[in-house]
């Protein structure tokens, strides 16, 4: 009302989102880049994200670039589609992920989103009824750890050891469950912690999920980027055991997460999610919510069914170096050490050692000064649930990776405790 | 747990979703469909959605389809963008929309989501903090009820008068508003009735936030898509008055609303927004949200820039004959009746008689009746909040819309009362 020519305005934001949003991996990256040095000469070392697209030995294929402009061309998919995604895109990723698993998905499996991001959105919205909780692992990826806490949904932590190649404490996932709780969550290949686990214990986290009640939630969107000794396995396979709900996307097999196309799938084969009212609930939850683009859908089939061998070995291989050049350079840096070598996605968690440094507090403290002194940005464990560890990723250009760990390594040595 | 073999799943739906999402413009055009009968060999006449892209004089300019092509082949967009938009699509867009205002936008004024949809998302999720109402226009576009609805945002309606034009009764406005009221929405061009309001009238608007201190969220989703007496006006030219927050997107002038851009503008000239918290609770937001396709982002610098007036203006004109088209044949059909010639948009809403029809006993019963006999799809006014209404589409292909009021006409001869 106007008082005196003052307006009292009425309206204000929902805290709740600031809080929410508080801690996300850009976030902190971007507080890293405001340390960097506009002085120095050198180009800046991106270790810290998980986006390799701008680098050219990441390119992607010139296929899905065609699918995607023939796409756009044909008029077809210019309109909306139907909110679950459109059918001949269900089909063809029902189709893709059913050549890995014992049975055949059915394109009402397959829900379509706007990348990885809304696929978890949506079932973490889906799940968060009153007193819910959810189990996430530490260290993990905050982006759950922020919609969990918008929609209400609590949030408890089991850990990934180290010693065990990041294998999930399934004594702590028991112990952590009770009757509210709703799903437990796995990454694999594993961001940030780079492994990927066995066939053996994948079926170990099912039948925990059996025994408990409880749904897993399976993050597989590095599916396929694995190159050690344990194949890629999704999720899927035990649907039997356990209700599974695999999210994925194109965004990082084909290095394209700026063409924001997702999917959630449902691995259910007893029914239990359509029972559970699971299913209509993510189909409600879609009909109020943004698609992803028409043509981007459009281009799917295409892209899913012929992109060649040789683009996904290529993209394998160029990781796996990347990996193993990592993995030797950090064992010459002793105040970070590896407890084991990366065998998927982009990433490798390194412990701090900060009894061999000299005037560095702690993990964010090491990353600002890094920033700083040698223009190279990592992300410290903090960000990820790990405090003094780091989250560096290799996926970058080959010369930029050598550049940066030398200048991590010049860092340390300058920071060294004297002996 | 496990229990002679029988397992209980613990977990469970949020209810809410499936209540948000119960009215839906799909959802009710989905079950009309349902009475489409297989054996008619008529083409269906699809005049219930806003959607002409199929159409082949709705199709979308060629260089807006190269723009996004270029960009695509660029492989510049292939990665995550910035969460607010990528720098030169927020520049874009402010310097497109700074031509119809008296002052210039900046780009930081520009947030930009995946289409209109998200744009209203974001701000309902903003403005939702505990015991907040939100006044809504009757009738309206379900969307905003469903989102309202899932964030706990209460909804107060005032009416659309259809006497004066469709124009907001700011009278109701005034008598619903109390110190919980957070913000007003109007639409305009208008959804569902096509009309468009006049400068004095949106300056009203402003004036009566402004006395209750309120915020005003402007859905500019068909801006320009006008063909009466009135021109279109930017609600944002009365920033100075109270903030405005303006939806819109590519969707409906260009014709492409599966591309999935759009943006949210706040118009402030008095900094109101980013003093309540507003801002920061946007960008929170949107740090937890997914993102437009970045190609498409990158492809709207060119877009804004160089689509020409020839385009626009065939648009408007194949806009105005089939709404002229539209308005003179409903003249015809004495069950229904239009308050006001469409001036905008693509809609138009007319009125039911039921005392002209023999058993037809509401606005859905017509359109059942109407889908099973005659192909012909209409929305039922109850799906945008006005009973024993109809929303008629006109953005249609001309000979279509032709042969579908037609058939309506034919409908109504044989469902007409005896005298």
């Amino acid at each position: 009302m106007e008082n005196g020519g003052v307006i009292r305005w009425r309206f204000g934001c929902n805290d709740e989102l600031t809080k929410a949003s508080a801690i996300t991996i850009r976030g902190v990256l971007n507080t890293l880049m405001d340390n960097l040095k506009p002085e120095d000469s050198r180009p800046v070392i991106p270790l810290g994200h998980g986006d390799p697209s701008s680098f050219p030995c990441f390119r992607t294929t010139p296929l899905a670039v065609d699918a995607v402009c023939d796409a756009v061309r044909s008029a077809k998919y210019n309109g909306y589609g139907s909110t679950v995604g459109i059918p001949p895109a269900r089909s063809a990723i029902a189709e893709y992920l059913s050549k890995d698993l014992p049975y055949k998905l059915s394109p009402d499996d397959v829900y379509l989103t706007i990348g990885c991001t809304q696929a978890l959105e949506v079932i973490l919205q889906v799940l968060a009824r009153p007193n819910a909780n959810i189990l996430l692992p530490r260290p993990g990826f905050p982006y759950y750890e922020s919609r969990a806490g918008f929609c209400h949904l609590e949030v408890r932590h089991f850990n990934l050891i180290p010693e065990r190649g990041w294998e999930v404490d399934l004594d702590a996932v028991e112990a952590l469950a009770d009757e509210n709780t709703a799903a437990m969550v796995i990454i694999n290949p594993g961001n940030p912690c780079g492994n990927v686990f066995s066939y053996e214990h994948l079926k170990k986290v099912a039948e925990t999920a059996r025994k408990l009640g409880i749904l897993v939630i399976s993050d597989e969107v590095y599916d396929h980027l694995t190159f050690g000794n344990n194949p890629f396995v999704p999720m899927g396979i035990f649907g039997s055991i356990a209700p599974i709900v695999t999210v994925g996307s194109i965004s990082k097999r084909w290095i394209v997460p700026g063409w924001r196309l997702g999917w959630l799938i449902t691995n259910d084969t007893n029914g239990i999610l359509k029972n559970q009212g699971i299913v209509d609930s993510i189909k409600g939850y879609l009909n109020i919510s943004s698609d992803p683009a028409t043509f981007v859908q459009g281009a799917i089939p295409h892209i899913l069914k012929n992109t060649t061998n040789e683009f996904f070995t290529k993209i394998v291989n160029t990781l796996k170096e990347a990996a193993d050049l990592c993995y030797d350079r950090i064992k010459d840096i002793h105040c970070i050490t590896c407890p084991s070598k990366p065998e998927g996605s982009m990433f490798v968690m390194v412990k701090l050692n900060l009894s061999l440094l000299e005037g560095i507090m702690d993990d964010v403290d090491f990353c600002c000064k890094l920033a700083e002194e040698e223009s190279v940005i990592v992300l410290p464990g903090v960000a990820v649930g790990l405090k003094n560890w780091l989250r560096v990723t290799f996926a970058i250009e080959p010369s930029s990776l050598d550049d940066g760990l030398r200048r991590i390594k010049a860092f340390y040595e300058r920071h060294a405790k004297k002996q």
